[in-house]
């Protein structure tokens, strides 16, 4: 189990509650009144446990398991041993997290200003709000009801942050509309001056950063990412965009909503991205640049020019996916050659 | 306009006294005395904006932009709509640059010191300072005039900040000499261990780190930016180097002036730029290189060897730019030839 | 010398303690007896300094430096300048290490709670801890004795931190359970959410994120790093790992003991590392793969597959490390005959 330190289940659950929560079918022998007390990884569950199989890479770790219930797709259900009770669906993942989100709820502290935290009188406080030991609240600043602002995090003056945000320890925000429900993660940076300035080998002479930043709703916005307040157009994050750890985004880039960016990537100035766009690990995309709906684009790749919406790139610079992979294997078909001479 | 929230607006200032400013010439029908209030980007700018064409991908929004004035390369004067003002100049980014500056000079923070801030009794604080709630400054630290330290930043003992200089909210800096007129951005990190230690399988043994980094005169280091101290010579970062978000520079670097670095680039240790060198995005160069005057790295590039001063290279390995587009190129050649087979 | 406003130097000592302290044996010429004050690099060292030589880079510096004495490798013993004594050793690097350590021990600033520290009245600290001031320890924590905490630190709610480890300024503990001897550095931020969702267009749903971040002891965790803490297992980090700043270690991932992680590299989720591992700066490993003891893979490089132990790697998607160099080699023939067409 989750170690409780750290977490407090809910449940347990019967394989009945727990099909109806998720959407999946009880497989035939599945007993609807039998409980499930909790969820683990298909190598540690027990007979009260109720794990998932989404990646087939772990099949035979599935073949093996000893949970007592498991969410899997229907092509493995052969695979499954013995007595297992199976919740059968075609998204064995999204139906895994709505189990997982009934026994392990988020867990809110409890509401109050800590006497330690340092709220401006001209701040505005939503209700049941937890403000943590150590976290500023500036001139101005607007929090919605039913936040929590970590230990040690600032809202600068004039932020707004909407209802049931969390904003993490450390974790700073300037300049910046946020929406509801967001989970900005310690040390991610907000709002603070774009990169802009005109270069100059005696003198750059800095653009004022007259923008802001734009958070829709649902967003989350990883650990140490940054994200630049626009120039004088705003940065603009559209709703339910999912930013991963020390991801950088710069001023006036704009992102449609349910975008996905994996760490460590970057995103240049003024491009704007549709909504569902998935750039993997490292990438980079230059700037001024239009990604359109649904592209995908792979980890370290980069990304140099407008992309039609659907088409999926990779390599730098990239190129429509299956144009790469026929470069790397003409590469390495250069040496196999140069090793029969 | 900029949000009355975060920014606040002088001016408005006439069109001569904007050319003068700006070193920028009134074109013909540009009548010296119009006033005009405020700027804003091509798109949403009205009769009393000021905006500006610095890229020509924006030269149909500049012919179709309802701006009352705009700064604009001599090139692009004859696109400009009936009645725009304009303010020529061959260096438009620069001028409109001093322009936004007249209208919205930076923000500092009425001086004082935060009773929720923690200050030493053995630092030195100029006068006219202003520190935030939370910031820590420790002991015999030296800040000098007019400073703003953010809230929850950590000045670590002994490190000397010149006059004027920013530190952002939730940044730290230990072991370091940072000169006037910098803007240390939120998060970022200076003047901690290098990485420095013997490998060894069964202990890796730590080199003491016992440089320190030296920052010059008006010197920017972004968000969530790292700078190892040096292991026994010095971190050294030239005046006016320009360093974005997340880049790391490790112990023993040094930049000399006027030095841009783009975000989540990375220059191992004791690698030295001479002045006014650019380095793209997600850049890495190898240690103990030499990086001449002028160079510039183009993004993602991985540079392993010297570079010649006026050099520009690209690629990894980086390669000069003329001939990593050939390989590029010829690459993609290969491809193409197997098709036709 | 190093700054005393940052080092305190231990000292002198002669070269025959030198010589036992570091394993190295004194040169013909040497007098045991004689002492030396301080080190100091080759270019800088004068009569009463030991210095090293660990990089044929650097062997004119050692032929004309004025060091009293050096470490050094019998290879290089030849190029001394006369009088300079050496402390010869197949290990110069480590040897410098243990030197170096006994005239610049580490400094821990003297035990104590900061009044402007925040520890709830549920949190245990042991004995001799510094806890400066803006630090935060929630409920329930678990300080060891003689542990260090920087200023705006937060240990959260139930964290547990082994006996003599240090903490950096502003950063950030969650769920994890951290060894002793510990270093982490400002601004890392362990034991987050892992980026853990079952996408959709309409609306990603979040995994609860159940795991913990284990650390072993004597791990170093570089600056503004991040490390997320597991979906179900915990993301484990084995004895006398060395993290540089700026490094991503999603949830599930393993590390083996002694790995070491260079700067700006990402190591994707449920990736498993045998131990004495060596990344390069900015590589990113793929998730769900199992890297072998003492693998090494080049700056920049692409891992998408797993690699067996001892092999070295380079490339993007990577290879092994003589192919990859062959590529490189084929693929600069390509325009060197298109140079002549």
């Amino acid at each position: 189990m989750a170690d409780p330190r750290f977490h407090d289940r809910k449940g347990p659950f019967s394989l009945g509650e727990l099909a109806e929560r998720t959407g999946a079918e009880l497989a035939e022998g599945a007993e609807p009144a039998r409980s499930l007390v909790d969820v683990a990884p298909l190598e540690t569950a027990g007979a009260d446990d109720l794990s998932f199989l989404d990646n087939k890479r772990y099949v035979e770790a599935f073949a093996a398991s000893k949970a007592g219930g498991c969410v899997v797709h229907p092509d493995f259900v052969a695979r499954a041993p013995e007595g297992m009770a199976l919740l059968v669906t075609k998204e064995p993942y999204r139906a895994y997290a709505l189990a997982a989100q009934a026994y392990y709820p988020p867990m809110i502290p409890p509401s109050g200003i800590s006497p330690d935290a340092s709220v401006d009188e001209d701040a505005r406080i939503g209700g049941g709000c937890c403000i943590e030991a150590g976290a500023v609240v500036q001139a101005n600043a607007e929090i919605g009801a039913g936040c929590w602002i970590g230990s040690n995090a600032v809202i600068a003056r004039g932020v707004v942050l909407g209802a049931q945000s969390i904003v993490g320890a450390n974790a700073s925000i300037y300049n910046s509309l946020i929406g509801e429900r967001c989970r900005i993660y310690p040390g991610a940076r907000l709002g603070q001056d774009g990169f802009g300035f005109a270069p100059d080998p005696t003198e750059h002479l800095k653009i004022p950063q007259l923008g802001r930043v734009i958070v829709g709703d649902d967003v989350e916005i990883g650990a140490n990412a940054t994200i630049d307040r626009g120039a004088g157009p705003d940065t603009i994050i559209g709703d339910r965009c999912m930013i991963d750890n020390l991801v950088q985004i710069a001023h006036n880039v704009e992102l449609g909503p349910g975008c996905v960016i994996a760490a460590l990537a970057g995103i240049a100035g003024s491009t704007k991205f549709q909504n569902y766009v998935f750039i993997g690990g490292q990438v980079g995309v230059a700037g001024h640049l239009r990604i359109g709906a649904g592209v995908r684009v792979a980890a370290q790749s980069g990304v140099i020019r407008n992309v039609e919406p659907g088409v999926t790139v990779g390599g730098s610079p990239a190129l429509p996916i299956r144009e790469w992979h026929r470069q790397t294997v003409a590469i390495s078909r250069l040496t196999k050659t140069g090793d029969k001479k």
